[in-house]
């Protein structure tokens, strides 16, 4: 049996919750084992040596937000966690700094860590470096974060295939960002009329884009997931020092409110109707994109063009893409599809669990 | 460690054994010790509890071609390995039916098996289910076998992940065979001159097709790959009742030598041509496809038409590409790249022994 604790149930931890109590019921619960065991937001904590799964999904819910509820005390629930037989495994699926300096205490104490936190892998690289070594005993717990970077797709389990098995990385390049891929994916191409700010004013009605896009446009979490590629290619990447284009036009990235900004947008239109005039009449689009450089420490995330054969320049809505060029792949490895959203951020979450289970949760609880 | 036993150590074995001497030379393997310790072919033999690896590649050669080798006896190569202390994993780098005849017996003996041989898992389903029964346990031996679909692609791993997360799957389609990917990407193009014939001999004599082209062209090497797609993913197909479009003309399927083949496919060059123009015409391209369905039972391998804005139609050289739409990925998950070739292979072979040596192989030898 593998123990699973989640903190910050919400969106993602309440898909995964879903997830998790469908697999209850399934057959293949047998021969992998998963129970939840604790939950934890920022107001309240519920922990137990009776799962929370299967028949009953709303149990967390009361659980954590019931009267009965107590108030969370992180140090407590690790506590807690550390003395559970078997193995046990944290699913930190907040977005915190805080919690990501976490796990260096959660390993040390033999509990294993899931996430889809970008923090702990892409702040500073002492941080990366301690979890790195925590988690590097072949006996030890381990540290998966698939989601990080692409949600479900297999990006981070493949690179890792790549450098372990000893294949040289030459460069990783790729589309990271659900909402700048759907704001260029109909932006720029041949015969779109729309003009910037009303790309943007649809993502951010359609709910692509973070309550302010100037979030997305700055680049800062295509920077992390770049910074998180290099590391686990073996580069010593940051953040602080990585080439990031920020897209915000200088004079709104003061400006004190996202509706003030939205308001101002149109201002830069013409701007950004000349980027992409003169990729479209070079054959080219637009795409916003990060690249890890193996070889010349040229890493960088930047809007760049794309001839439109280039399978960048056929993607489609909000999809993530990613291209390995290697040593034994001169013609990338590419992986596409959706890289945001509840569902497949819990597959993501769910199927680094089922590896844990595997390597360590099979034993007797 | 983790003892490793190479069955048919050829081309593909050959990749693999300096993929594996690489590693021993890395700082990654302390964590993931690997070793060779047993190697056969069809006529020799050579086993040992001092591993193959290391300093001495060409040790291995000298074990089983050398004069001082023993004649090949597959019954005592299992015997003895199955006294090494420690986990082993039997890598078979056949293509052989009688070799994957034998996993159950290397199972039932505690051997894990880890192979690019689709004969095991495409062949009778009832060979396919013991070995899938006698791999189900969860502290014994696995099969890994992520190679006998599209090499060292993480497309098994993939289509693993979202079965055992409860995802629905409801159609895998992709190009499986580098040969007709190669076929096709070059004779069905808008612009392009070549007659089908002239394709054909131009991958022939380039090394992509069989020593017999209408080994590729009868679709029974795709046929076999959907079969194992379509098994991973739960359904009970078989390459006997899979509808397969075998496009060697009616007319040469008897006829004796590939030679004369050859020779006489040119008067065939008009019905592939038709068949071309027809999609060319309808803004489609021609690809030969399998496809897995898993909602209505219509799984097939076929020639079929993808509209040029397809992620198929734009598909370059020789490599594969599968597009998984399930519920969580309604856009499909796309994986393309080199699907074929020895290093490639051997990568997935590698990439898979890791794996076995995480889960079993981290223990004292």
């Amino acid at each position: 049996m593998l123990n699973v604790a989640i903190v910050g149930p919400g969106l993602v931890g309440g898909a995964l919750l879903e997830q998790l109590a469908a697999h209850a019921q399934s057959p293949r619960f047998a021969s992998l084992p998963i129970s939840v065991v604790g939950l934890i937001n920022s107001k309240k904590m519920a922990i137990s040596t009776k799962s929370f799964t299967a028949q009953d999904l709303d149990q967390w819910k009361t659980a954590i937000l019931g009267s009965s509820a107590v108030v969370a005390d992180l140090s407590q629930f690790t506590d807690s966690l550390a003395v559970l037989k078997g193995s046990t495994a944290v699913v930190d699926c907040t977005s915190s700094d805080t919690i990501a300096e976490l796990y260096p205490l959660w390993l040390s104490k033999g509990l294993h860590v899931v996430t889809p936190n970008k923090k702990g892998f892409s702040n500073d690289i002492s941080l990366f470096r301690k979890i790195q070594q925590l988690s590097a005993s072949p006996k030890g717990p381990v540290v998966y974060h698939e989601a990080t970077v692409g949600a479900g797709l297999p990006i981070l389990s493949t690179l890792n295939d790549l450098v372990r098995t000893g294949d040289k990385i030459v460069k990783i390049e790729g589309i990271f960002s659900g909402t700048l891929s759907y704001l260029f994916n109909n932006f720029s191409i041949p015969g779109a009329t729309q003009k910037f700010s009303e790309c943007v004013s649809v993502a951010k009605s359609s709910g692509y884009t973070e309550p302010d896009p100037r979030d997305d446009l700055n680049g800062m979490d295509v920077a992390r997931k770049v910074t998180i590629l290099g590391r686990v290619a073996g580069l010593d990447l940051s953040i602080d020092t990585l080439p990031v284009e920020n897209i915000v036009p200088e004079e709104l990235r003061g400006v004190s409110s996202a509706e003030e900004f939205m308001s101002r947008l149109p201002e830069f239109d013409e701007h950004f109707k000349k980027l992409n005039d003169e990729a479209l009449a070079s054959g080219s689009v637009l795409r916003y994109v990060g690249m890890v450089d193996g070889v010349n420490s040229q890493s960088s995330v930047k809007l760049a063009r794309y001839a439109r054969d280039h399978p960048f320049a056929s993607l489609k809505g909000s999809d993530n893409i990613i291209a390995f060029t290697t040593e034994r792949f001169p013609n990338p490895l590419i992986i596409q599809g959706a890289g945001a959203g509840a569902a497949v951020t819990a597959f993501g979450i769910f199927a680094d669990l089922i590896k844990v289970c595997e390597r360590f949760g099979t034993g007797s609880a």
